[in-house]
């Protein structure tokens, strides 16, 4: 088993996994989850309600708005386009890990939480996360 | 021995339980602490002043305040009660979960650093963390 | 092999040490990184561009000023000089630990990501970082 998941996303917002995680999934221990980049993140939240996912995207926008937004023209890295250095900034403020226990073969994440890639960039990306599953 | 702990909360604020994850200690290797929940988080922060515990509770009320601010009038998942999108937020802003180094038997915690849950809503709630020890 | 790397810093901003970690990548499993203070934190970002780094600090820097600026003056904790409180504040937003894939010997960062120790206090210091090889 490989130990990487390919993640395409479509523009900013939060894109669930966490059934691709499952398969990983096995003994007594602890799944670390981890993203291979610096313009995306992983987040885990509620994962019934979409207008969360929504929610989230937008005050993270306005956290952290684009280099357009008047606000912003102290940042000086601006050659990869206005969303870059936001993008940066962002996944700063979120996880690039996650370490979630498995107790006896069941992964403990609670019954409304789910795991997902945040798309930071405006363009399409093929992401890469790296999955380890260790034993107690 | 479980691996679960259980934090009852009162509103909003920071609840150590540094003491009760000394019993998980043990060997070399790694300690894992992950909140079931998405409205609130975890957080390693100075346990010696108080005033530290009541800034920070101040810190991130301004930053992401209840749906009765106009400034939060954007947000659209409102039916759980103005604290509950905020502390969505508030939960992905803060940790969900914690790894921590225990080398030779002893946890890797700086002398000044507690282990607390940071609760986001107003209302009462019982809490539960799971707690994985690692060999290495 | 000790598990602790020291750094010294000299004012605020990023100091990479992704190679100070490479004696402890072995085998097959996560390595974990956690810094022992509560008012510095670790970071993943990118390593090429340094105006990155520069306009992270700047970046934190206006979202969680110094107490000098009157947005902050709500803040009690002030004894300790008026970059102490935002200290607490900014590694409360930013990881207090990393746990990082190591798959087949080869640990799991990506092209662009570095390691860094994220200083938030004005005055020198030297930092204590934790770190544990687990074997999956």
């Amino acid at each position: 088993m490989t130990h990487l998941i390919e993640i395409e996303t479509k523009g900013p917002g939060l894109y669930e996994f966490t059934d691709q995680l499952m398969p990983f999934v096995t003994g007594h221990g602890t799944l670390t989850v981890f993203v291979r980049h610096t313009s995306c993140s992983l987040l885990i939240q509620e994962n019934a309600d979409p207008d969360v996912r929504t929610d989230l995207h937008e005050f993270f926008q306005r956290l952290v708005p684009s280099l357009d937004d008047p606000s912003m023209s102290y940042l000086t890295h601006r050659y990869e386009g206005p969303d870059d250095m936001p993008a940066h900034i962002k996944a700063s403020l979120l996880p690039v890990s996650l370490t979630i226990p498995v107790i006896s073969g069941r992964i403990a994440l609670g019954t409304w939480q789910g795991v997902y890639l945040f798309e930071h960039r405006q363009r399409s990306h093929r992401r890469q996360v790296a999955v380890m599953m260790s034993q107690a």
